[in-house]
């Protein structure tokens, strides 16, 4: 059977592919420095060698910042009906404080920590490694069967460290030649050492900062403590009024488009034993905040939230001022899932804010970003070829989870592409991405690229 | 009659008495700038060379900082039953900034202002006019009558522009030499030109800073939001919990001690027509914020308060941070009338908040100072005398008023030396005391004399 051949070429091929892996890894490729802006170019180009001499038509494309990677596949395809664009970044984030580091972290190395090989530089798990591993799943898959299973895009940028300025532009400019049937994006983490996952969905955010005004200046307490409005205890009885007593959220339609995530999905969920006291307890909390009667996973992976991420007015200083603010200002953000539309969240939140102010009071609105939430349909095949596959490689059910935080890179290609995507990473959460001494398990290296390749094959 | 002699005598004088005040004026007794200490010991000594040219026996006490004058009258008195202590202090406020000042701010002139002629200096109002005035009285009654009314002890401080450091130590070390029947404090306003007060009551203050934590470090809001205890979202509802829809504190017991104002003087406090127009407007507020169904004027003069001075968590500088931060910090004040028990109240709000945390939040409070409100009883005898005194010269009604904020000497006769204080006054709103050109009406200066004599006699 010829996935077995190109599974075992794979293996057999390991040292071979950690050499293109740890060619990659020493280019010092620092998108957020200035200074690194001609290694960044050269990690880029050298993308785009590796992809040329795989038969890929490649090229680097110009941006504001730094270049992005695409290649095409042009050669033969098994089903050509099927066309997937693969996202990654090969830029990756500055090194200090170098003295915390135990190795040149551009000299990548394997390493044993606490009885696990790893593959030890900056980038080898954010994302250099999970680059390789698709390549080198395409180069067996190629070298085995001289063709692809699907047709194949591959996109690299350069500024994902530097917050991706011209991932969207370049996106809307060149929507034809990029838009495929699916977006595989490979910067996610496994739940767990031997535990493989596909993100189904991320959280989107509302970001809003309200400052509400009262008097026109700063008044004493003494003079004006009673008859004169103070802006503080306004924001608090807003504030106040954004959760019930179960943690809930009050806006009037605020779960429009939440969906209650499927039966079988949190009985998994269940499963992966993650209470309040190994959640919370690492940082120092005990029990949880979120709505009652949902599990802290589905709290953080498949409900939205109001937070507040800061709050100031009056004196904060040492001591006391007996003051009465003239303004008072919160920073409010809404985590969302599904199908919750962040303009009508972002209306619905100043209406109640409008509502709760005496005439005296005035309201000013300052927007900080609005995505929606993402999510990939239970239902789609897509996902189920890959958890199939997934499933096959690692020999454990394959997980469906969520994330908490976004990567704004699936709305984009949703928004720009019309294309669903697909997470797929064998990422760990001990790799001390953006920290010093990151690494990437060689287990996920070596079982990534197979994992690729019996995807691959599965969606064909 | 003897008293139309006395006010005969300072209508006739009022030149010399100018001079007087003139002199003391020049003395620059800032006592907040350590390079002006000669000049306030300076103006301590011209005080107790005033005092002794008067007959009394008087001496510069020594204390850590400021000396005070403490003078006695130990020469004939019409009812040696009654003794009353008169306070004031030397020193003055600061004059930066020096350029607004029209006039040198220690060469002290009399002006025309608005057609109003006025006393133009720093400390013409407050308060070495204010202490001149009742000295001027003294002079007046001894050189008619070679008696005062009744016994009378000086009392003078070079401290009250730097907080009075020295003021409760001296009074606790010395109550034997200075407990009276009554202390005279002069540093108060009328209610307008032309128009007498006695303060009878202030607000006292109880000030707590109150800090929550939840998480032991900051959190991602998209790794944590939802399961994780947001300490803003907690110090919001403790705040909003504070004030009812009527605008009344919730504490349990706060209302405890707090008398109603006689219908009496609330009435000829309506008839003041300080309405919310007048006393909001020039701040750029329009609607009263206290209990509902109270006078602007009872909010602020005889009710209580809960107030926000200042909060601060998370990220409150430019643009936007998803952080859940760690700790969120309020400081929360109230304002005491009557009897009202700091104490009390201080653990009365330090228990609603412990009522109202999760088991995963800590809690931290530091005090910032607690006094009780302080009133005159309107029964009281001292009250009547005064206000008759001051009817009669004005010609006028003399008012009972209050006021917001704190004179805490007020506090410290009761305390230390357990006698009321009567708080008289001819200051003006428009003063600019501790701001540039500060004035003292001519007619302030030239009636509060005449004021004080009546006062006296009427006390005896």
């Amino acid at each position: 059977m010829s996935l077995d051949a190109v599974l075992a070429r794979l293996d057999a091929e390991l040292p071979q592919s950690l050499d293109r892996l740890f060619a990659l890894l020493r280019l010092k490729s620092i998108s957020a420095d200035p200074a690194f802006a001609a290694d960044v170019r050269k990690a880029g180009e050298h993308c785009v060698a590796l992809l040329a001499e795989m038969g890929f038509e490649a090229s680097l494309r110009e941006t504001p910042l730094h270049p992005i990677v695409v290649a095409h596949w042009t050669g033969p395809v098994e089903n050509p009906d099927k066309h997937v664009l693969f996202y990654g970044h090969y830029d990756v984030q500055p090194v200090d404080p170098l003295n915390l580091w135990h190795a040149d972290p551009f000299d990548p190395r394997l390493e044993e920590r606490d009885g696990v090989k790893v593959i030890a530089a900056r980038g080898a798990a954010d994302d250099k490694g999970q680059i390789m591993v698709f390549l080198e799943a395409m180069r067996a898959l190629l070298a085995e069967e001289g063709r692809l299973p699907v047709k194949v895009t591959v996109f690299l940028e350069g500024e994902e460290e530097s917050g991706s300025p011209s991932l969207e532009p370049f996106l809307a400019a060149n929507a034809k030649e990029l838009s495929c049937d699916v977006a595989l994006v490979c910067d996610t983490d496994m739940w767990a050492r031997g535990r493989p996952a596909i993100t189904t969905s991320l959280r989107g955010l509302v970001g809003e900062e309200v400052t509400i005004s009262c008097a026109d200046r700063d008044l004493h307490s003494g003079s004006f403590g009673g008859p004169a409005w103070n802006p503080i205890r306004l924001l608090a009885k807003i504030l106040a009024s954004l959760h019930d007593d179960t943690g809930r959220v009050t806006l009037p339609g605020f779960y429009d488009g939440v969906e209650e995530t499927p039966a079988d999905v949190r009985a998994s969920w269940d499963a992966l034993g993650r209470d309040a006291e190994s959640f919370l307890g690492p940082v120092g909390l005990k029990t949880p905040a979120g709505e009652t009667g949902r599990s802290i996973l589905e709290q953080i992976w498949a409900r939205p939230t109001c937070e507040f991420n800061g709050v100031s007015g009056g004196y904060a200083g040492d001591g006391f001022k007996t003051v009465l603010p003239a303004k008072a200002m919160a920073k409010v953000s809404f985590r969302l899932v599904g199908k919750q539309d962040p303009a009508k969240i972002r209306e619905s939140f100043r209406a109640r804010v409008r509502s709760m102010l005496p005439p005296d009071a005035e309201v000013a609105f300052h927007p900080h970003g609005g995505s929606p939430g993402f999510s990939m349909p239970f239902d789609s095949p897509w996902l189920a070829g890959a958890r199939d596959a997934l499933t096959e490689e690692w020999g454990v059910p394959s997980l469906l989870i969520g994330a908490g935080g976004s990567i704004p890179v699936g709305n984009a290609f949703a928004h720009h592409l019309s294309m669903p995507t697909l997470f797929v990473g064998f990422g760990l959460s001990d790799d001390r991405i953006h920290s010093p001494n990151e690494k990437y398990d060689l287990e996920s290296f070596a079982k990534g690229a197979r994992s690729w390749a019996r995807i691959l094959k599965k969606l064909a």
